[in-house]
């Protein structure tokens, strides 16, 4: 029998949503939702799911119900995919907590954001990880988000952690290219080291120049599109990949912004994923689920995307 | 028999030193260290004790780790003085566990910077506050530290905030005097509300102009000296204040300012404590205690200061 | 006969109000405005005069508009009082070029904040003084203006320019009290050199701790309620300060915060001078003057405040 | 006799490089040097040049040399490409004095970045728009350069400056490529209007998906490679685009990442230009050139990569 990472391609290709986290109540998922969510999303022909990244809310949550999710999801997904877990925490410890939770309940990937609390050092921070990697059950993912975190991995520090022993790879969340390009420079003797693209309206030029996939967002609502701009994308046909990557603008400057906060990515995919009847809208503080005016938007865009609840 | 909060004089007034957490290691407390920390903070003839804030490294530590604290330290306190207790979190459900923890062993209040993961916006902070306190055993003090959590509690939102049973007082890291005489000229009909500042370069400043005490981290290493300027202050003796105003000012050009990260405030001071023999300087990751070169510098620091280990 | 700097006290004290620019359209000034503006604000007592600074929208003035304001206003104000120049600009040739236009109408200083198009870093800013003293007629003040220029003077560049010959003070409107401090601390040992507190709403606390003076944007408005306080403060009288501070704040919470751009301390301020019948509350592109609404706002707030046009 | 825009295509395609001023000292042009970078840059095979943009350090010369520098590069260019004139400015009034200058001497269009002072919102940007179009006498690209305005044309101004005569494209120097994709979705029904990338490292994707060309600073040293990858990217041909792409990264993390400040770019490209003989490497305040060691540097990264001064 093999062990949990025989799962893991290295390196990981592919659409890998970040999956929202179905919620009833602050404190109490949404279970049905979560089955159907899943199940949704796998029939998109994805390649890995990510769970409790910043769409999944991971900091928003309770340690209870976060180490339920991963329970729930890893039964439920059952090796069909490699399933990645988000540990980003502001301890150490509890980071390491969540990943032996991970190890146990059968993922096969941690996925780490730095510290976000107190801005640390990039010298500090490659020694995070390298503390934080001895420590660790599973492979290790690197996750640049400096929006929340307030910190990068920079291009230096990605080097020196080639060589600690279970980095495996990066999602680039930044939105910036001219560091992504500056990565693919760096790693292009490292054919092994998966490096992901996070902002989905990033995707298409992120896999021309070399990425080997991306995290979207989006791809909870509509799997199989990323999945296919992926794969255009990857067998260069520019032409199929325009178009496709045109659709995903029109969800971005849509379904995503509606409303005046920051927020509003994450309350229009929860509140179209509703819409659909998928799984429900409940969004943990300090966010709230869009009222009735909003939803009524993105139930438009929804139609004006073609997009119907299925029957 | 009182209960828990008939110690917290309503405004509290005077110097409130955000104690460190001694540690031996990163899940582990230096018990000795603490207990000679906390009775040489309150042989200083401060009123009030604040653990678990930034100073005290809150975020990096593990839950299981800041319970312990919250217990240890209400037990040695043991009513002496009141003890707020820190109880910020990106999960709101992992704030109200903290509190209960605090209720429980016996503190006084509790202190609450903005979920730091997600940036919320004013009208979702101030609805997050009326769920919370809705769900709090101890009266709440705001808390704004923009710099780490990206959030500022705006002067219309503590305003509305003043409505809201259970929130009794803020204290302001911002540093920005402006923002503070903003919110002094608003507090002005609501003299039970307690305003501390918190850098104590602003420390002398905010009590002539009619803040009621300071929340100083060097109250860790020289408690007396803020309760002396917080007393001069008061009285408006100027010559007085603006002599250990300066005293202040050296600490924080000198003890703080060592080593080239932001957190070169943290490690001065745990580093300084440890010096002196009162606790240990290890640090929770993501940073480290300083190396021998720079506490050769804290220590000729203390020498020019006049400080120097008690026999 | 004197040198034009004989007028210019060693260090200069008091309150040095920013001067807005009346104008009549983009490129022409109300001039009549400009006269009686003058002598309101000298009627008021202040010790100085200071043009074309961001108050004066001196970047948004042509340069031949500029030329005619030094030179009318070096003559309306004949030697009363010192008349400091703006010479802020991204090109090094055109700041020497106003500095001896002020030189040759009569000024007595010049101003000047880092060039704000690209941002310097130290060792090229300190370069950058060192190269334009040796070109400037008359004694230069250092301005630090980081919301606008992105760059302020870090106190080591301070204490470098100590050292060279022709610096003779700074204003820092960066209203960050911390580093005003340690800008006190540095210029402990250096009497003669002027430091100056721009934003009015920390004139009081400044001056408390031994700044020079300060330069006001209301003082354009009431000159008089400025050189109280700068007296008050100045003999430690904290209750007159305290209330006279306290009117201060009201303004800023009133007069500037009208409109809902950062600009609403300029609209604020001009449209209170031409409410008051002193000039014209045209403003310079890109902003504009405020609309009937927006002037009846401030028209209310002047009556609060009991001020009312002169008869 | 055609007009002065009959050279301005719509829109305008392919490689227009910002070209850097090539000066002797602070005020004095390279003369000798200005005309040898002209002559080598079209011999490129470029389809316009930039000129005052921020590679060109516009903000940084007198007014006097920028009109010398109009004067001369027209007539050296003398109708062979468009010539396109910066006359960014904080000063309304200045901003249109360039451009009748621009006009005089025979240039094809003017770019305006937001004035850079005062930060307008964007209904003041827009009625900016509205008043300095109807004193220009040539066509207005817009530019984005946030980083150094602190504005940018948010789409929604975009999209209403359609609708103002005489603006004709954008060049977006923010680097944001969700930004320009939401540009791109807006101006899907404007063929006419033109859309140009800044940095080249982001040129290869901008062409694939839709931009009309680049304003690449790397095109003053090496113009025929931009030429190429704009060519390769326009046909679609993704293998040779991305090797260019490769060598358009080599450029930018050896030649442009010389020294620790941001000017490193402006810096790395005039010492080039000057390693291989074309002009001088002098900049203007507040920066400077190179020293030897970085000198040495910059000719060990040319012969890396093969680019060797011409015979």
């Amino acid at each position: 029998m093999g062990s949990k990472s025989d799962l893991l391609p290295r390196p990981l290709r592919g659409i890998i949503p970040p999956m929202v986290t179905p919620l009833l109540e602050r404190d109490s998922l949404d279970v049905v939702g979560l089955e159907r969510l899943i199940e949704y999303i796998l029939a998109g022909g994805v390649h890995g799911l990510f769970i409790l990244g910043t769409t999944g809310e991971a900091p928003s949550l309770s340690y209870r119900l976060r180490f339920e999710l991963i329970e729930r999801v890893c039964a439920q997904v059952n090796r069909r995919v490699p399933v990645l877990v988000g540990i980003t925490d502001t301890s150490f410890v509890e980071s390491v907590n969540i990943a032996r939770k991970a190890s146990d309940a059968g993922a096969q990937a941690v996925v780490l954001a730095p510290p976000y609390y107190f801005p640390a050092g990039q010298a500090e921070l490659l020694e995070y990880l390298k503390h934080l990697t001895a420590e660790l059950p599973l492979p290790l993912f690197l996750y640049n988000m400096p929006r929340y975190t307030k910190a990068i991995f920079e291009p230096e520090t990605v080097r020196a952690a080639l060589d600690i022993n279970g980095i495996v790879g990066l999602k680039d969340s930044s939105g910036d290219m001219m560091y992504f390009h500056r990565l693919q420079s760096l790693l292009k003797d490292h054919p092994d080291f998966t490096l992901l693209m996070g902002p989905e309206e990033l995707l298409a030029e992120a896999i021309f120049l070399g990425a080997h996939g991306g995290v979207c967002g989006g791809a909870n609502l509509l799997p199989q599109l990323y999945v296919d701009l992926y794969n255009a994308a990857r067998c260069l046909d520019l032409s199929a990949a325009g178009a496709l990557h045109s659709r995903v603008m029109q969800i971005s400057t849509t379904i995503y912004s509606v409303g005046r906060y920051e927020s509003s990515f994450l309350k229009g995919l929860k509140c179209a994923l509703s819409c659909l009847g998928i799984c429900s809208d409940f969004l943990a503080e300090p966010f709230h689920r869009f009222r009735a005016a909003e939803r009524d938007t993105i139930r438009r865009h929804l139609e004006e995307l073609g997009i119907t609840p299925a029957r």
